[in-house]
């Protein structure tokens, strides 16, 4: 080795990497996240890591964070490869998804999608380049019931309560009202006030009020609409509210009657708030808009989000597939409290049982005990070679294994098990014993 | 929608995609191969997609292979991201992992691995660009027991076995033998040869005397090479027809001992050939090399593949830390299966039971149904509108859900269900009904 250079691994940024222990962890999230969209019948789909640009560039998301995937050695010949980006949510793709399998699907098609994203940022806290997200959306031909704006929201608290996380709201606006009220007030470009306003927790009222009136609102608009900005409530009196700032409009109407509906829908979840700051800064939101965080650490980013999407699946084929659908942002709430140290570690290994090898002679005997007690769903590791029986006790130890198995020493020895937290050793049949005793 | 461009979703060559209903056979089988490895003790790892690209090309794996990341919109100011290549195998990976969290394992550490993994590739049948693994392997300081070597092919057989799929045959080899025969050749750089040998099954023996004799190697050595080639066998006589070649080196006695003493160990496991031809393209082998193919069509490739690697993890950090694995193709043996028709296709949802929503007023109740039966553990979604019950029963059956359940339809009715493969309804409570009545 020693003519070989070395190449001394390190940590990249962005990209989380856990230790056994909590990996363990995350796997057992992961499966009860799953567990709890199957059970409101929602079915798994997976999609490429890749789409191709001008799919993940259809509704005008910043380019700036797509990766793009280029071969080392480049072939001149074979371009097929040339245009594809890494999906940088689960959104875009599912409903190119939706588009493309049209005639294969069942209408209102619910979908839950675990998979990892990438994102080109600079790495920050709680901003991750490679990250893993867990949604459920739902799309249908011509209209979704606004019922499920609601469902969503309700299918995530139901999830995510059993989990050891930190509390956090969910905050609660819709497009509608803000593109309404913007229209009412007049505002030609309601699109960048709203990309100007989604800035507001991170620049402040000066900050938005400069932006707007750089986008040519005038004073009085540009105060209207921060007046609109600080209104939040977990009551459903948002509605009277918003009226009282005298601004009226259609959409606006509209915007304020499906946020009244969804609030009240939601009225038995806890921690549910309309907040008429969020916007969300993705392009093809339409109507519903969710984006929560921890309540005692608001400015770490949103943990869920999502809204109502009118016209993304729909582009690509020329069909009305209005969706809705909620993210919930697992790596980031899973990176935070690991960082924190409150996450309570798995095991090491997922072994229950280790079953000692006496002997060479007498490895076949302890490989079938080993068959035996698989075949009764316990998880066991044979060891792996004939040291000293106090070796592989050491091993079993080491790794945390809960219980060691003696198959017998000579033909006329017979089986015992050893419980290593109790430290109480006695006999056992491999074809009945339970860790119960 | 009329002034948008429309992006019509195509599939991407090399990236598969799955309906619902294989997705669901697809997790079903991912499932079923965690446990399995679990069931033996292996913990489970994940490592990011991307590695830094001297990692991944640190035993000089043909570049070509590899995606490397560019952001869309380059930053001059920050390149950190600029050396980062998707990983083609979880091999290089796994051994970075185990050099970075050395302090952080126990030893010997076994871990599974089932991830995606990307290579640029030409597109062709049976070869993904995109494709999910499932490995195992052991890594251990200093040393690890041969037992290893045997263990995994009979750990991947017991999982693969009760899967569908079509026979097919484990070949097994060492590259020991290879190498210790070509140098007691008196051949140069066994390397060559070994790279030489393992493209048999694509250019035949003219091709590969071809390739040795442009190599240095004269007519006799290339010959010799290519009767070691042929030699297939399923007994444990291979040592001595390798002997009757007449050709000896101490590594060749080494690499005899070791395919012996592996092929002896997995004497009870079916389909386990010794096949002298098989080399593994790959550079980092040492030892033992595995090879699967389906029995009835070798020509689709190797379904699962694998070694030993004594210097891989090892070079990060200037340890000893040799390792054997095998991984387990399971998108090349899954996409063949859906390609050829012989999967039996999931549901289209997980739903078990569908509420009926009588009407507005009855919904809240309709909702508690729904909570009541999925706090029993069955997937429920109850109806997403007041639609006539024609239609709620409609869509039930357009997504096979099997029941469909009505709640009392006024303050004197009661809770009934229906099965919908039988057709029968009748009272039900649901505190405690079952599916079999």
């Amino acid at each position: 080795m020693s003519d070989q250079r070395v190449v001394r691994p390190t940590p990249i940024s962005g990209f989380p990497e856990w230790t056994p222990q909590v990996r363990a962890v995350e796997q057992r999230w992961l499966d009860h996240i799953r567990a709890g969209f199957e059970s409101f019948g929602f079915a798994s789909v997976e999609t490429p890591s890749v789409e191709n640009l001008d799919v993940l560039m259809a509704k005008g998301e910043t380019s700036q964070e797509v990766y793009t995937l280029h071969r080392l050695q480049d072939d001149a010949e074979d371009d097929s490869d040339a245009k594809l980006g890494l999906h940088f949510d689960l959104t875009v793709p599912f409903a190119r998804y939706v588009a493309q399998h049209f005639n294969e699907l069942t209408f209102p098609f619910k979908r839950y999608q675990m998979q990892r994203v990438w994102r080109g940022e600079r790495p920050q806290e709680g901003r991750f380049r490679e990250f893993t997200q867990c949604d459920i959306d739902v799309i249908n031909v011509d209209s979704v019931p606004l019922h499920f704006d609601a469902e969503l929201p309700r299918i995530v608290h139901r999830v995510l309560a059993p989990l050891a996380i930190p509390a956090w709201t969910l905050n609660l606006n819709n497009r509608k009202v803000l593109q309404g009220f913007y229209e009412g007030l007049g505002v030609k470009e309601p699109i960048a006030v709203i990309r100007a306003v989604d800035k507001l927790h991170k620049i402040g009222d000066d900050g938005v009020r400069e932006i707007l009136l750089s986008e040519g609102l005038d004073r009085e608009q540009a105060d209207a609409c921060l007046r609109l900005a600080r209104i939040k409530s977990t009551g459903t009196d948002v509605a009277d509210r918003v009226r009282e700032l005298g601004v009226t409009s259609e959409l606006l109407d509209e915007g304020l009657e499906e946020l009244t509906f969804v609030l009240e829908d939601l009225a038995d979840v806890p921690n549910v708030v309309a907040d008429l700051s969020i916007a969300r800064g993705l392009d093809y939101y339409t109507g519903t808009v969710y984006e929560a965080s921890f309540d005692d650490d608001p400015g770490y980013g949103s943990i869920c989000a999502g809204g109502r999407y009118e016209n993304l699946a729909g582009q690509f084929i020329r069909r009305k597939l209005p969706g809705v659908g909620i993210s919930i942002g697992l790596t980031r709430i899973f990176a935070k409290l690991v960082a924190e140290d409150r996450i309570e570690e798995g095991p090491k290994c997922p072994t229950d049982v280790m079953v000692v090898v006496p002997s060479a002679e007498r490895r076949a005997e302890a490989l079938r005990t080993g068959e035996a007690l698989r075949a009764r769903g316990f998880n066991t590791e044979v060891f792996h070679s004939t040291s000293k029986v106090g070796k592989q006790i050491q091993y079993a130890s080491k790794k945390g294994i809960p219980f060691v198995w003696f198959p017998p020493f000579d033909d006329e020895g017979i089986h015992e098990v050893k419980d290593m937290v109790a430290g109480e050793q006695g006999p056992a049949d491999p074809a009945s014993w339970t860790p119960e005793g």
